[in-house]
């Protein structure tokens, strides 16, 4: 049975993203082999543009939850019958730390704040009612330099309404060894508190 | 060629292992999937036995130093051609949390506060001059629930002067499945402060 992804589906994931999420219970299960993340997705106050749903995202260790490791901007849009989550950087990330939890901080970001990551946007769709499965596009395109080592990015997710799961590997662009990331397993993560209210969902 | 490991070898691996280890480069340079680890080595002051050499072993987060999710007492022996480490469990672990960097208090470790972990003994030889290689003992029974599954640890461990690196898995007992623990590559640490001054070396 092929499951279709509606275009109220963006303002679906969007809500079941928007909130602070933590694999607490992965952490203490696997000492020291997870580390305790929190991930913070936040909807920004002023969109950048009308269409869709603009994130900010924010990825720490609890211990320094202030001190993100990873921010992004995501604009989550309905295209080709699937969401697709464009990514973008921020130019002056450290200004946002923390804000996933302090979201008037958030309104300062606009356009001139981003730039877009090409090549990884990530391509989402509905599993069944109650998931949505996605990978980073394919091309092997969104790089970057670890170990020394030229590498493309793969994401394999996960998302509920309360939880998702999250896989992120990197792989040579030469020899498709892969370079870093889990092979231990994916981060597994629970959502404890929701901002799905601050979504707006718009209808075209 | 083969590599021979003589008695005295006990006193050199027991000298390497002496310090305060930390895979701080590691971490930093794989968010999240490495949590920066601190293993504190030290000698007992009183050594349960006279023979070969007596460790504290703890292990933890850098971030909560003194609050270790692992904790161990090892006796480094030679027999039958190899270095043997036996290992032990201390009844009351938490006496003696942080006490890798406060030796005083590990005065206190005697035999009543030790039990062994039998099927856990590491198993270890020269593979040259600079290195040491050691291996849990094999028979599968050194084993811990994780999980919900009963599962037998496997290290293969390597160890130099000045690093050390370590890669722990757990495996089902029933089905050999990989259950918990790293696949994604092994801990590497390097020695921040070495307490080798501490070893004894004595000859029979």
């Amino acid at each position: 049975m092929t499951v279709v992804t509606n275009p109220t589906d963006v303002y679906v994931l969007a809500q079941w993203l928007a909130g602070d999420h933590s694999n607490w219970e992965q952490a203490i299960e696997n000492p020291p082999f997870f580390a305790h993340i929190r991930v913070g997705v936040r909807a920004l106050p002023n969109p950048i543009t009308e269409d869709g749903v603009w994130l900010y995202l924010e990825q720490a260790y609890d211990y320094e939850i202030n001190h993100p490791y990873r921010t992004a901007v995501l604009h989550l849009t309905y295209a080709n019958d699937r969401i697709e989550i464009l990514n973008y950087r921020l130019k002056n990330a450290e200004t946002f730390f923390g804000a996933s939890r302090d979201r008037d901080r958030l309104a300062a970001i606009d356009a001139e704040a981003i730039d877009q990551l090409h090549g990884c946007t990530q391509w989402v769709h509905r599993a069944d009612d109650k998931t949505f499965k996605g990978t980073v596009e394919p091309g092997k395109k969104c790089c970057l330099t670890r170990k020394g080592v030229n590498t493309y990015l793969t994401i394999d997710f996960e998302v509920t309404e309360n939880s998702y799961s999250s896989l992120d590997r990197g792989y040579s662009v030469e020899t498709d060894e892969h370079i870093w990331g889990s092979v231990a397993g994916a981060f597994e993560f629970s959502k404890k508190a929701s901002f799905s209210d601050e979504i707006t969902m718009k209808f075209a």
